[in-house]
C-alpha cells in the first residue's frame, strides 16, 4: 500500500504534469505543468481537512459528515496510508480537468475552483460509490479503480468547464501542435508504471476493508488486476493507432500515448471483474472509440483542448458498461455480465452509476463553473493568451536554449537568434 | 514481486524509449521511441497468446507446446504476476534490439519482425535456460537475469539485422549526434531504477519455484544481488569514463550513461554468482572494454547506430563469461569459478550457454531479416529518411518550440525561424 | 526496504540531475548533471570500502574504525540491504553540494573531492547521529532521515565552497535564468516520489534496530511519516508560491519546484517527530523562509548558483530546529516540544546537533576545499566557462536540434540556423 500510494502520487506530478505539458504549447507549458502541481497542493490539504471525513467518514446518502473526522481528528495512524492512498486519487481527477482548459485560464481560478470542486463533486461521487453512499447501498455497480469517481466524473467537468469558459484564442484555425511529443511519452510511460498503484493499490484496499482473504486469494486478485491493466493497455495503444492508420493514414506517437491512457482508464473500473479476453476487448474498443470520439471536439466546436471529454469519459464509459457485457463470474469480481449469461442486470447497474455520476458532476461543476465565471472571472486577457501564459502567470519561460543551440557559435550574452533578429533589422 | 514486475515494465516505457530516444536524431526520435512502445503493445499480447506456453508450459528440447496454455488456459491465477514479470522480460529484449537498427525502418517491418522473433528465438532461449529446456538441464549454467536470455540474444539479433539492413543514409560520413542528452541520461537513470526488479525480482521468481528458502535466506540472496548491482554498475560507469579518457581524452556523459547500461547488463547474469569484490571486477572489465568495443563499428562499416552490439552482446558475454572465472561459492550461486579454485568446469558450461545463444538468436534472426527484407521490405526511402522518418512514418516532428525560444518577440501565428528564412529568401 | 533503497538511489539519478540540470545553462547541463552521476560512482565504492565500518562499524565518539567493516567484510548478507540504503544517502548528500558550485568547476577536482568529503565529513557526522556516537549518546537529537547528515551537511558544503570556489564570469550581472523548467519539474516530482523511500525508509531502517514493534505499531509509524511527508510538502509548495506573489508579484514554477524540496527538507528529519499541524506548519514556515532566503546570495555576494544554502541548510535548520517546538509526545518520536508543553529541552537538543553539524562540515569543508583550491585547482578556464563546460570538460553539447526545429525544411547536413549564419555572414 505504501508503494501503490508513493506511485499513484506520482501519477500527478511528475506523469500527468508531463503527459499534458508536452501536448501544450512551448508558451503554456509551465502553465499547464502548474496545474498539476497546485492540485496536488490545494487538494491534498482539503482531502486532510475534510475530504477524508466526506467520502468514508460515516452514513449519508450523498456524502458524509465534513466535520466527524475533521482534519483526522480520531482517525487512526493504522489508517494514515488508506487516507493518503485515497488523497492521491482526489489529487488526480482534479488535475485531470486541467487539461481540457488548457492554455487560457488564471491560476487564481483554478485555485478557487479545485476546493470548491473536490467538495462537491469528488468527495460525494467518491462516498456514493465507495464510502457506502446510494450507488453502493442502491446498485452495487462494479467500479474498482474508480471508472465514475475519478474518469467519468473527471471527464464530465472537464467538458462542462471548456464550455463555460470558451475557445482559445485562434482555435480551431491555428493550427495547436503538442510542442514536445517526447515529454508526453515520458508521461504516459510513467502514467502506466503508476497506474499499477492505482489498480492493483484498489484491489489491496478493498482487501483491507474486509480482512478476511487469505493470501493465495489476495496473490490470485492482484495478479488478475496486474494482468488485465496490461494487455487491456497494449490493446489499446495497438487499437489507437490502427484506427489512426484507417481514419488519418499515419499512426502518431500521440496516438500511442493517448491510446495508452485510454486503455488504463477503461481497465480501471473493470481491472478486476473481467477475464483476460474481457480485459483485451475492453480495451481495443477503448482505444479505437476514444481515437474516433477525440476527432469530435472539431465538429462541436468544443475546445477540449488535450481531449479529456473524449479520453477519460469516453474511456470511463466504455470501461463501466463494458462490464455490464463482459463481466466475468470467472473473475475476482464475482458477476455475470450479458454475454456471459448473466442478463441485463449487470448492464443496467453499471448505466445507472455511471448517468448518476455524469448527472452530478455535470451538475455541480457549471454552478462552479458560473460562479467563477461572473465573479473573479475564467480567463486571461486575451493579448496574454497569445504573447504566452506561462510569460503572463508565472513570469517565466519554459526553454532558455539559446546557448545550447550553436555550440561554440554562442557567447554567454548573446545568441544566434537573437542576433539573426538583428540582422533582419539591418536589412529591412 | 507487483513492484519488480512494474519495474521491469518501467524500464522499456518510458526508460529504453528515453535512453535510445536521446541518442537519435531530432527527425526520428518519435519513431525510435516508437519501437520501444510498440515492442510493448505486440509482444505483451504475443506472450499472453502463446510466449507463456512456448517458454514455462511444459517439457521440450528447445521449447515447449505453444497451445498447452495457450492464452494462459489452465494457468492458475496465482502464476499471473509471475506471467507478467516474465512478459517483461519477453518485451524489453525485443525493445533492445530497435537501437542497432534506428532511423530507417518502416513501422509496419517491425510489427512483422516482433511476433516471428520472440516466438523464434525469444521463447525457444528462455525455454532452454530458465524453461527447463537443453541449457538449463545439460549444462546448469548461470543465468540469473538474461545474460543469454536478454542481452546476448539482443545484441546477436541487433547485430545480424543491421548488417542485413545497411547503413544509414550518409553514415558514417556525417556526424549523427545524440539530439537530446538530457533524455539519454534520464533513461539511464531510470534503467538503474528499474534494473532492480529485472535482477532482484529475478531472484524473487527463482525462490518462488522451490518455495523452500526461509526469510533469512531470501533477505540474504536479495541483499547480495542488490549490492552487487548497485557496485558493479557504478564500476562500470567509471571504467568506461576512464577509457574515453584514455582513448579520447574527454570523459562524456554519453559514456557515464552507456557505461550504466553496460554494467547492468554485465551483472545481469552474474548478480547472484559473485561476492562483492567480483562485480565490481565485472563492471569495471564490463565498462571498459564495451567503451573500446563500441569504436568497432567504424571499423567493420557496422552501423550498429545505438551500439547494441557493443554494450549488449559484449556486456552480456562479460557477464556470463566472467561467471566461469569470478563465481564464488561464497555467494548465492555456490560454485567456486576458475579463480576461487573452482577449475575450468564453470567456464566451460557458461561459454556454452553463451555459445548456444549466440548461434540461435544469428540463425533465426537471419532467417527473420532475410525474409522481410524479400518480401514487405525494411526500409523507408532514402528520401524520407533524410527528411526525417518521424514525419514521413507517423506524421509528426517531436518539437515544436517556436514560440517559446523567442519569448515576446513570437507571435501565435509566426516564429522567429520562419521569419528568417523568409528575410533569407528575400535576400537570394 | 528493498524499494526504499532503489527509490532513494532513483534520486540522485536522475532525479536530483535533473532538478539540477534543468536549472543550470544550457551549456552546462550536462556537467552538471554529470556531477551526481559521478557522485553516484565515486562516493557509492568508497561507502562499500570504508564508510559502512566508518559510519556503523561500532564505537567511537566521531567515527567508527574505517577498517573493522572494510570492504564489507565479516557483514552479514542480511544486512547487505541496509548497507545499500545508507549507501543512497551518503551518494545524494554528496550530490547534493554540486548545485551550489555549478557550471564552474572541473570534473577532476570533484572526482577528488567526493571521497575526500565523504570521509572527513559526511561518515562521521552519520556516525554521531545515528550510528552510535557523540550526538546520539549526549544529545539524543531526533532525525529522522538527515536533517542534520544530509541536509544541514551538505547546505553547509555548498556555502562554502561556494565562497571558496568563488563566482561565475559575469554572475550576478548576467542573468543566469534556467534553461529548461520542465526537466527541473520532473526532477522535483521524481524528488518527491522518491523521498517517500528516505522517509518512510528511515522509519524502517529504525525498526529494523529494535526489531520489537509490532506490525500495528509498524503501520502507524509508516502511515504518519507518509502523511506528514506530504502535507508538509504541499503546504511548503503553497507556502513558497504565496511569498513569492508576495515579494515579486507572481509565483513561478522555479518557486514550485522548489518549494517542494525545501518542504521535503524541513519534513525529513521531523517526519515522525510531528503530527498532522506540526507538519503543515513546518512545511509552510520552510517553504515560505526559504523563497525569502534564496534572495540574500546577492545581497551577500555568494553564487551559491542553485540555492543549496538557501534550501538546504536553511530548511534543514527549519526542519531540525522546529522540533524543539513542534514535536509531540502523541507522535512515533514521542517527545513533547515547547508548544506541547514539553519546556525548552528538545529545542536545546535539535539546536545542539544543528551547531555541531553546521560546525563539522564547515571545517573540514573548508580544510578540503582550500587544498584543492592550492593544489590542482577546482575552476575550468574562464574562457572555457563562458564557451560552456559541457563542451570543454565533455566534449559534448547537450542539445542538437536542428534538424527537428524547421521540419521538413531542413536537410540532413546543414540546418536552418547555420544557413542563417551564413545569410548574416554573406550580408556582412
Amino acid at each position: 500500500m505504501i508503494v501503490a500510494t508513493a506511485l499513484v502520487l506520482m501519477m500527478t506530478t511528475p506523469a500527468l504534469a508531463l503527459f499534458y505539458g508536452g501536448m501544450s504549447r512551448s508558451k503554456s507549458v509551465l502553465n499547464m505543468m502548474m496545474m498539476s502541481y497546485v492540485a496536488m497542493g490545494v487538494v491534498g490539504i482539503v482531502y486532510v481537512l475534510w475530504g477524508w471525513s466526506m467520502s468514508f467518514g460515516g452514513d449519508g446518502t450523498f456524502f458524509a459528515n465534513p466535520f466527524t473526522l475533521f482534519g483526522l481528528k480520531d482517525v487512526d495512524w493504522t489508517s494514515y496510508i488508506a487516507v493518503c492512498f485515497q488523497l492521491t486519487f482526489a489529487v488526480i481527477t482534479a488535475a485531470l480537468i486541467s487539461g481540457a482548459i488548457a492554455d487560457r485560464v488564471k491560476m487564481s481560478a483554478w485555485v478557487v475552483f479545485l476546493p470548491l470542486w473536490v467538495t462537491l463533486s469528488y468527495f460525494p461521487i467518491a462516498h456514493m460509490v465507495w464510502g457506502g453512499g446510494f450507488i453502493a447501498e442502491h446498485l452495487a455497480a462494479q467500479d474498482y479503480a474508480g471508472g465514475t469517481v475519478v474518469h467519468i466524473n473527471a471527464g464530465v467537468a472537464g467538458g462542462v468547464l471548456a464550455l463555460i469558459i470558451g475557445k482559445r484564442v485562434g482555435w480551431p484555425k491555428e493550427q495547436m501542435k503538442p510542442h514536445n511529443l517526447t515529454l508526453t511519452m515520458i508521461g504516459a510511460g510513467l502514467l502506466w508504471f503508476g497506474w499499477y498503484g492505482f489498480n492493483v493499490g484498489s484491489i489491496v484496499f478493498a482487501a483491507g476493508d474486509g480482512g478476511e482473504k487469505d493470501t493465495a486469494q489476495f496473490m490470485s486478485e492482484t495478479g488478475v488486476t496486474f494482468l488485465n491493466t496490461t494487455i487491456a493497455t497494449m490493446a489499446a495503444m495497438l487499437a489507437w493507432m490502427a484506427m489512426e492508420r484507417v481514419l488519418h493514414g499515419k499512426a502518431t506517437s500521440l496516438g500511442a500515448a493517448s491510446g495508452i491512457v485510454a486503455g488504463l482508464v477503461a481497465i480501471t473500473p473493470s481491472c478486476g471483474a473481467v477475464d483476460t479476453v474481457g480485459a483485451i476487448v475492453i480495451g481495443a474498443v477503448a482505444g479505437a472509440l476514444c481515437a474516433w470520439a477525440v476527432g469530435l471536439k472539431f465538429r462541436f466546436g468544443l475546445d477540449d483542448s488535450l481531449d479529456v471529454v473524449g479520453v477519460h469519459l469516453v474511456g470511463g464509459l466504455v470501461g463501466t458498461l463494458l462490464i455490464g457485457l463482459l463481466s466475468s463470474s470467472a473473475a475476482p469480481g464475482g458477476v455475470d455480465g450479458l454475454f456471459y449469461g448473466g442478463g441485463l442486470h449487470s448492464l443496467g447497474v453499471q448505466a445507472g452509476a455511471a448517468g448518476i455520476a455524469i448527472l452530478w458532476s455535470g451538475v455541480f461543476t457549471a454552478i462552479i463553473g458560473f460562479a467563477i465565471k461572473y465573479t473573479i472571472g475564467w480567463r486571461v486577457d486575451a493579448e496574454a493568451e497569445v504573447e504566452g501564459i506561462d510569460s503572463d502567470q508565472h513570469g517565466e519561460t519554459a526553454y532558455n536554449l539559446h546557448a545550447g543551440l550553436g555550440g561554440s557559435l554562442t557567447g554567454s550574452s548573446s545568441s544566434v537568434l537573437s542576433k539573426s533578429i538583428q540582422t533582419e533589422g539591418a536589412n529591412a
